[in-house]
């Protein structure tokens, strides 16, 4: 398989199609990028792309469509529902197949600096990218939104890791951040009790004593009169999807209860589902250059 | 992904690799398919290449090698201690990533009228391509080998599915058939007890009344002091590695033995492990174009 990297870059646009067009269009027209989604939300009047692919060409891509945002969103007259502090608001950067977190970081920082440098932009790094704890957190670097920026940008602590420290009134403040690929994972239990959905999910969260890259509640399935334990695994390599499915089994287990199923929505690192081949069939030194697909692309 | 077949055709020349190297560069040259490997054995006189890639440019890179083989490989002149009846000796096709087997059986017929047609050379389709059961086992085809041809060819019920029903004496003759992948599964057991591995291997191969898609035998592992289920999955689409690892668990329980590991050797379609993913997490409606690695290419 080749190199690829996810990038997820969101948009303070929700409303004018033609705009959202024209940001997209940079993604699609970009060779060894692959564009898999957007969509638009009028209330919130944001826009959410999803595009994978070689990594330098996902830099490449997100840095010309966050050029486009700047000349086409105007920040003075944005209004909406979701937090926000710039045309191009946020861009996270995953590693997805044969790149590491820390090629993902050095990524992230080669797009925050082009877009600070040639954009003229305030950028922050956050997640993975972080310099310091207190950037870590996107709630934190967005806090005040776009109108608090220019007062905060004078702040000594939150002078911006690219670009200048004097707001671009047009185009706001970007983030920019390397963070692990988001699984989100249920397993269904055969009973109606939701009491036993949520003591498990106390059981198996970071939040409350279980695993630490994953976040769990419980709740009802009322059309199928079952319960289900809904999680999103934020680190799969580092809390593996069978550990967390052995877990959830021998817990519901305690109870009389029975795993039914499970479900994996939306999309999946192929890495997270070979891991758990991997664990079931005791496979010994198994290496995923086995698997013929990935020669394909290599 | 994009659709992907392997092809793994097999050449009567071992020694002289200048002539492989002629036939190998019609492989490397083609756009959309990828070498994987090639190997030649001297005893044998014969070499075997590994690639894969998009079905209609793995048929063309088949075709081209197929020719450059018959230009240059002269059937008069060859001895080794393979059986063997052509230049181009077998061409094997194998569906790999979202192609059908019945389509992997036309890519088959397209390329075997090619040769016969083209290259003036009696092709016989053979395993799934086969148009009889007298022609499913590529050994029934070739028996007589090379030498015997010219006689066979002129019995009715060895007419050949394409090409002219007159030896190409140059050339010989050349199987072509679609098969399924075939992986290579070992179960290892926390015994030195081989009886046991034998014992096993009996229960779960389709030989000897276990499962149709398994061919297996129960051996030593020396150096390690273990004994191994040494198994060829031969279609992991109806026989799942998962059913045979589980029974292999139970049957070993039975004789008080624990699994203390399982290897794949060489090379696995990644479907053969995401169903095995998906049946120990008991995944409801999983598709695998959720798998974001296939996105990329399809």
């Amino acid at each position: 398989m080749a190199r690829i990297i996810q990038c997820v870059p969101n948009f303070s646009e929700g409303k004018d199609k033609e705009i959202i067009e024209k940001i997209v269009e940079e993604i699609r027209r970009m060779d060894e990028v692959k564009l898999l989604d957007y969509s638009m939300d009028k209330d919130h009047n944001r826009s959410v792309v999803t595009f994978i692919g070689e990594p330098e060409k996902v830099i490449e891509a997100a840095f010309n469509a966050s050029k486009v945002a700047s000349e086409l969103i105007d920040m003075r007259t944005h209004t909406g529902g979701h937090p926000r502090m710039g045309a191009t608001d946020v861009i996270p950067l995953i590693p997805i197949s044969d790149v590491t977190m820390e090629e993902c970081v050095k990524y992230s920082k080669e797009l925050g600096r082009r877009i600070g440098e040639e954009l003229g932009i305030s950028v922050f790094l956050y997640e993975k990218s972080a310099e310091t704890p207190a950037r870590e957190n996107l709630a934190d670097i967005r806090r005040g939104q776009y109108e608090g920026m220019a007062d905060k940008l004078k702040q000594e602590e939150w002078q911006p890791d690219f670009g200048p420290n004097i707001l671009n009134e047009k185009a706001g403040v970007t983030a920019v951040g390397a963070r692990m690929p988001l699984v989100a994972f249920n397993v269904n239990l055969g009973t109606d009790d939701v009491e036993i959905a949520k003591k498990i999910a106390k059981s198996v969260r970071a939040r409350t004593g279980g695993f630490t890259y994953c976040k769990a509640i419980g709740l009802e399935i009322k059309e199928r009169n079952i319960v289900q334990v809904s999680m999103n695994m934020v680190d799969y390599t580092q809390t593996s999807l069978f550990r967390v499915f052995d877990t959830i089994e021998r817990e519901a287990n305690r109870y009389g209860v029975n795993v039914i199923g499970s479900e994996i929505i939306g999309l999946v690192p192929m890495q997270a589902l070979v891991d758990v081949a991997d664990y079931y069939l005791k496979l010994e030194n198994f290496n995923s250059s086995q698997i013929l697909e990935k020669r394909m692309f290599e």
